[in-house]
């Protein structure tokens, strides 16, 4: 398998140089390519290139300046829309406004959405999942005018690299790799597992920075709180409900 | 970008023939290097070559033939449990008990399960993916042992492929992508977008076997029916709230 998988990072920092339209075609064409449940292609990519879309977005991604700077963000979406729509069109009644319809299209979208950021990193391009999707999906379907039956579940920047920073570490693939069943973790494998990481000088500034006492506190008291965490889990919900995936 | 993206399909028949364990561990650690939100890796893969394991797994998959005839399944999982044990176990206290996060970590996994495929892929595996992860997760959760914290939501089995099958159509890229904004669907663009697949002879083979009038009707009617989709619904949702991811 070709080396990017192994060398990628994040990238966050782009050139002002453009995606050429036709790589972006054949990025987005080997995207639809990608496994689908029962080649219903249920999902979407909503592409923003315009410098004042971008700017409608970026409250939605709590501007982050990624959304802004990179020349490309995709959005892909849950969507049963354009499924239903043709179901209705040929005598058929669509099932798919319950939980279970929600994650195959959610699933659809995200294995194009990979599938998209491997084949663009294959051709030197950096790429950027923002996680804020989810958490404010419903603005996003406004500035996006997305129709009932389309949520988004993931947005991706995406242009060419002016700052490659450090890979970051990982985990020991033992820590997410279990052979036949699941083998809970001890307190010591937590340690063995955790320590590396715990110990790198950047792990002990964030700790500094932040005035924690310990990696772990970071994440659960300044980067993924539970205050915020249950606030954007009801925001998501209600959006799913009100784009009419939880009547079934 | 390298062909596998245009030429690849979903393989379902595999040579006796196993996966090297090196090959494999590549594939894994390929998985690993892709994006993770807030490098947490919030999921699991777990691995099942054993016949034994894969006999016990099959029924949750409605015995389709690739779990037990394929080397490996692989069942990808939103995994916050080992996560949680370390905040636990640094006086952080995790509040990863809700809706998003499972989204969240559900994103980890599918972000993974799809690179693992292109790497796959790339080396000449065949991949299949198995939508009935979702549908029957709390078998999965008993026979795989899964923790609180942990829901599978993709299972894949990949091997050497014995059967190349020929390669499905595709809806028009336009079918998927939007730029800028949402272009809603008018009657004549669904039936713009649907007419080359609704005339294949395969889609009228598949019409007059189901003894339907529409291609749409047998997904309707026969392949992902209202009623099941909702008694699936039901029951993943009961599996997310089992694994303590609907409390918060």
């Amino acid at each position: 398998m070709n080396n990017t998988y192994f060398t990628r990072r994040t990238i966050r920092k782009y050139e002002a140089r453009d995606i050429d339209e036709g790589l972006l075609e054949r990025i987005l064409t080997a995207a639809t390519r990608a496994s689908t449940t029962g080649n219903m292609q249920v999902y979407s990519i909503i592409v923003t290139r315009d410098p004042e879309m971008k700017k409608r977005l970026a409250p939605a991604h709590f501007n982050q300046p990624m959304v802004t700077e990179a020349p490309v963000a995709l959005t892909f979406c849950a969507d049963f829309n354009r499924f239903n729509k043709w179901c209705r069109q040929r005598d058929a009644e669509p099932g798919y406004d319950n939980f279970l319809s929600f994650m195959t299209a959610a699933i659809d979208a995200l294995i194009a959405a990979q599938t998209a950021c491997s084949a663009a990193e294959e051709e030197g391009l950096g790429i950027c999942y923002i996680g804020t999707a989810t958490y404010n999906a419903g603005q996003i379907i406004d500035v996006l005018e997305l129709p009932a039956g389309v949520v988004p579940v993931a947005t991706v920047t995406m242009g060419w690299p002016a700052l490659v920073p450090e890979q970051p570490d990982r985990l020991p693939l033992e820590a997410v790799v279990h052979h036949e069943k699941y083998r809970d973790f001890t307190p010591s494998m937590i340690d063995d597992l955790y320590s590396a990481r715990e110990a790198r000088a950047d792990s002990q500034k964030f700790i500094a920075e932040n005035s924690k006492q310990t990696l772990a506190q970071v994440f659960t008291d300044v980067r993924y709180k539970k205050a915020d965490n249950e606030f954007f889990s009801y925001k998501f919900l209600e959006a799913i409900r009100k784009q009419g995936f939880l009547k079934g």
